[in-house]
């Protein structure tokens, strides 16, 4: 999946450059996106209790994009489990496709035993959601 | 009540002071800091369903701090109704008392009906947590 | 302007909803985007030494959206003073129009006297910006 | 070094957990944080024109603190190049010492040929930085 975010004047530090943890936040957001896309948007993934909590994450940066910068941000499921799994993200200048930065989010299918709050479960990863991301 | 931040790198923007939308963070989280001293902290709250939405807030900016000032966070119920509440937060220097920014935000004491997510019901602010606060 | 954001989960809180400070960094972004459109883009503000600093800030919340909804943003310049401006921002559900906020900033538009950090200096709003947006 | 943080409301997500970004930008403020205290303070930084760019950064997720825990951040340098060092950062329950998560940074010690914004040139870590942090 491909999205794309302006770098915004808040999401930047004094160095006048993406400040770093802002590229998790875009990973979270493009992972929620990509399964969204694939059959679990937010109100399905709330209503049958399911959420996808992290065991890791990683990114390495090449380099850093300005205030007002275009980035486009590719995302992929590049391992699948039975319930876990790992999106790798690439972050490139959407201008001329520069490498920007590129970082992994492993992540489990989970169920609220009880709605949020409650203790989590892993499950099977559902088959049409992987069928949908290609898995 | 008085608490202290140390402005962060991440909390700045290219132009090396303070991103406005932080003093607005800094507020929240010293009014729930209010509200624990004073009996109900974040376990009790939850315990309870108790909540307190915003209906409005605002900041007059005076002065920015820089990435690495201290800032003194001084906040005060300013206006007391049944179940509603303004908190006024005056951000002045740690280090010499200048002032930076006044900001207040109004809010109302909630319980939810069945846990967070549920519809909210406002409530009549509970006498012990007025009297801790001086209402 | 218009724009539009999907609410993010991250830029919700435990109650599931917008955490409020997230409309703020939403007006700053979606004023930021109005001035590049009528020809200042980050780029030239950089360059020309411009930026536009906070005297004010307010919003008022009249409902709340939850994790993974649409939200339109129409923002409008409502007062124009020599070298200051107010926005008005509405915040409305993309699916139905539903007024979920309207907030205000009021900003100076300023030029750094040698680059970002050094002290600023009000300028008047630039004619060809005040015709870009209508003033 | 050792800093503690409460658990802000608007640093959770609709889970009630930690929004997991918050990590690393608690990582970010650790090392600034240590930095400060071995002599090099932002305003020096600033002045001197040093900064400290990331090649890569890390988290592994144990267990997740819930808005208002208190967390202890343990960082410390755990390699030292020339120029690039790596800060370990362990995350732990206040009240127990329970293991929440363990992240790294990995960066490199560099001056801006002319402040912020200006290209960036790597540097040998200061030898009295060093001594100061038991490199």
């Amino acid at each position: 999946m491909r999205s794309r975010r302006t770098l915004a004047w808040g999401e930047c530090d004094p160095a006048g450059i993406i400040f770093y943890p802002t590229y998790y936040r875009w990973m979270d957001a493009a992972t929620w996106a990509m399964v969204a896309q694939a059959g679990y948007p937010a109100a399905r993934m709330r209503e049958e209790h399911f959420t996808m909590p992290l065991v890791d994450s990683q990114c390495a940066f090449k380099s850093s994009p300005q205030f007002g910068d275009e980035v486009e941000v590719r995302s992929q499921i590049s391992k699948w489990g039975r319930s876990s799994f790992t999106v790798t993200h690439d972050f490139v200048m959407a201008a001329d496709g520069r490498a920007l930065a590129r970082g992994t989010e492993s992540r489990v299918w989970c169920r609220y035993e009880a709605g949020p709050g409650s203790p989590l479960k892993s499950e099977a990863l559902p088959a049409d959601l992987r069928a949908a991301l290609g898995g």
